[in-house]
């Protein structure tokens, strides 16, 4: 197992921001990082060129849907997941945990494992803490996630306690089954802080190689996120990496930054690139309003993006009136390089001292979006599946 | 006006395979050439860097589309179609020709313009000869196309004299329109070979800087294209360009290349490409087959494009199975690879004086696909447009 953590900042608190320097067998991950989400290895509308053209430095897929799709066995035969989606750099597996809980039908769970239906064909399966390794295997990975039991973020204490304590049962098993493979522990916890800070000290003592925190973003409110990853990392040691599962927008990547998080992951960037929302420094725009039918510049004169360095927002327009897939790749590259550039810019002001006054700054100019929606849409996910806190046993 | 053609192979026959360069101010095209489709200044699916990793000399933009959308006026703002798109090369416009008598409603032709409403808002338009010129200018291309008349394929010999006239007349006004906008003539005449070659006979008499052999593969047999192709190419001058408006499949450009053509045109391998379907010297075939669900290898070992180069076609049937766009564009890229790279095998074997056993062989190969629906297609548009042959006056 090749894996190393290196902090580069000094500040030692365990909720300071930091910088750090993450070290795969694949290659070296500078901290902050986005990750790009690449769900059935493929990051949506993008070649692994245009990935690195970005400066991504690692990449994530996610086992539950190769598992179904095509199959990790088949992904192995084919030479593993970096050779078949053509991509050298480090990879991160998520377990499925949270696509079983949500997007998958039927399930019944208990400390065996997730008894569940799939979401394309409804064939039925039965996911475990060792296949969930196992399959993570197979598409050969730099770094794992153990299998873990997500609820929807305003689900009681009761429930709650049950699911984090089997995610620390089945992250035993997981360690078991992953062999020398590299597996973070996932920290959950629901919107209890008691129960997070206890769950976070009980995988503190396991001396994880890194730390998850999983479900949030599902349905709790952005001040309800943003204290469980404080109240979280305050409990974990300082000298591994932090990963904020699922997260995020670009407040939510320089909040949490601010309380200690090293790493982040989320489709939020490729899915609103699709649908011609990209980011700027003052909020989100959408390329398809009138005003940009005319505009012969760029949404960000500060952008090294391949659609802002290189076509005038008219073009962009243009592409998205008329649906041309090109207009998702360009929207899509804009709104993922848009948030690593955001980590580059946060990584420096750490190095100089002044990442407090880049934070203020920036969360004072940036008009939030209301995702609603989404995290909406993702608490409605965890509760039809089928998993209702009753089931939960 | 920076335009040349000069013959770099020896049998100076009118119907002989040739090979040749065209200077335009943008770059030389070597021929023969197949110059990918850009309709509405966008190769769909690609970017102009993948366009160019295909070497791709020239691309196709069409003036009634851009004239609709986003309008030509907001290009030349814009600074011209090769800043708009990002494509420093050359840039061929068909002039809209087909489109106004196709894809548009309600239209009513005379000499002095066609009359007709916007596919995709009904707005009522006058185009005229001097028009089509002026959205080319405005686009600031390289190669223009005169306003032609097109009928369907099976259009009866009266009809087809009258558009072929009406053509003739309307290249006169365009070549005064154009000023130093390097602009072909266009050879109607449908499937009635002495019209064809009276056509094409008036048009050399008018020495073009180039030709364009137009209406064919428009609901006709592929007997009467491929024979119309030869019966035009006998009349036109020897040291002009010819260019057959799209087309097409791999047997039509290894047929027309026999007979004398150099440029061709045709948004197949893009259509195709985002269905799936891809060219093999042994015919098409689709990703989507079950077959290539565990294939390791590419498609066609022969070929360097970068679906074949880097990735297993069970990696391209899992793209597609999953609706995921990097298919589309992998297979897009193919299939233009695919034509461009028959158009520089050719070019060798007439070189070589091999060209005659290149074509048998391939053609003994080829599995023709029936591309019945495409040409019926065509030949559909052309028939609802509510240009009746009666209507023809």
């Amino acid at each position: 197992m090749t894996f190393a953590f290196r902090l580069t900042s000094s500040d030692r608190s365990p909720t300071a921001p930091r910088t750090a320097i993450v070290t795969t067998a694949r290659g070296e991950i500078v901290t902050p990082a986005f990750m790009p989400v690449g769900t059935l290895a493929t990051v949506k509308a993008l070649s692994t060129d245009e990935v690195a053209s970005v400066r991504a430095q690692i990449l994530l897929v996610n086992a539950y849907h190769l598992y179904l799709r095509p199959g990790h066995e088949l992904v192995a035969q084919m030479g593993g997941v970096h050779r078949f989606m053509d991509w050298p750099g480090p990879i991160l597996s998520d377990s499925g945990g949270f696509q079983v809980f949500s997007l998958a039908r039927l399930g019944k769970v208990d400390d065996a494992g997730v008894r569940f239906r799939s979401h394309i064909d409804g064939s039925e399966h039965f996911y475990t803490p060792e296949l969930a390794m196992e399959v993570q295997r197979s598409l050969g990975v730099d770094i794992a996630m153990p299998l873990d039991h997500v609820l929807p973020g305003e689900s009681a204490i009761e429930p709650a306690r049950d699911a984090a304590e089997r995610t620390l049962r089945w992250y035993e098993r997981c360690r078991v089954a992953a062999g020398d493979l590299t597996t973070f522990a996932i920290v959950q916890g629901g919107v209890h802080p008691e129960l997070r800070r206890w769950h976070a000290r009980e995988l503190a003592s396991l001396d994880a190689p890194g730390y998850s925190i999983g479900g949030l973003s599902v349905g709790e409110s952005k001040e309800a996120m943003w204290s469980m990853t404080a109240a979280v990392t305050a409990e974990l040691p300082v000298d591994r990496p932090r990963y904020l599962m699922g997260v995020g927008s670009p407040e939510d990547l320089v909040t949490a930054v601010g309380t200690g998080v090293d790493m982040f992951d989320c489709v939020l960037p490729t899915r609103l690139g699709r649908n011609g929302s990209v980011f700027t420094d003052a909020g989100r725009a959408n390329v398809r309003n009138a005003r940009y039918r005319t505009d012969p510049g760029p949404i960000d004169p500060q952008c090294d993006c391949m659609m802002c360095s290189r076509f005038s927002m008219a073009y962009v327009h243009h592409l998205f009136r008329n649906e041309e897939l090109l207009g998702y790749r360009l929207a899509s590259i804009h709104n993922i390089r848009y948030l690593i550039r955001l980590t580059e810019r946060m990584r420096a002001s750490i190095t100089a001292g002044t990442f407090a006054d880049f934070r203020d700054e920036f969360l004072a100019t940036y008009r939030s979006a209301d995702d609603a929606t989404r995290t909406e849409q993702k608490a409605k996910w965890l509760k039809q599946s089928g998993f209702e806190p009753d089931a939960v046993r």
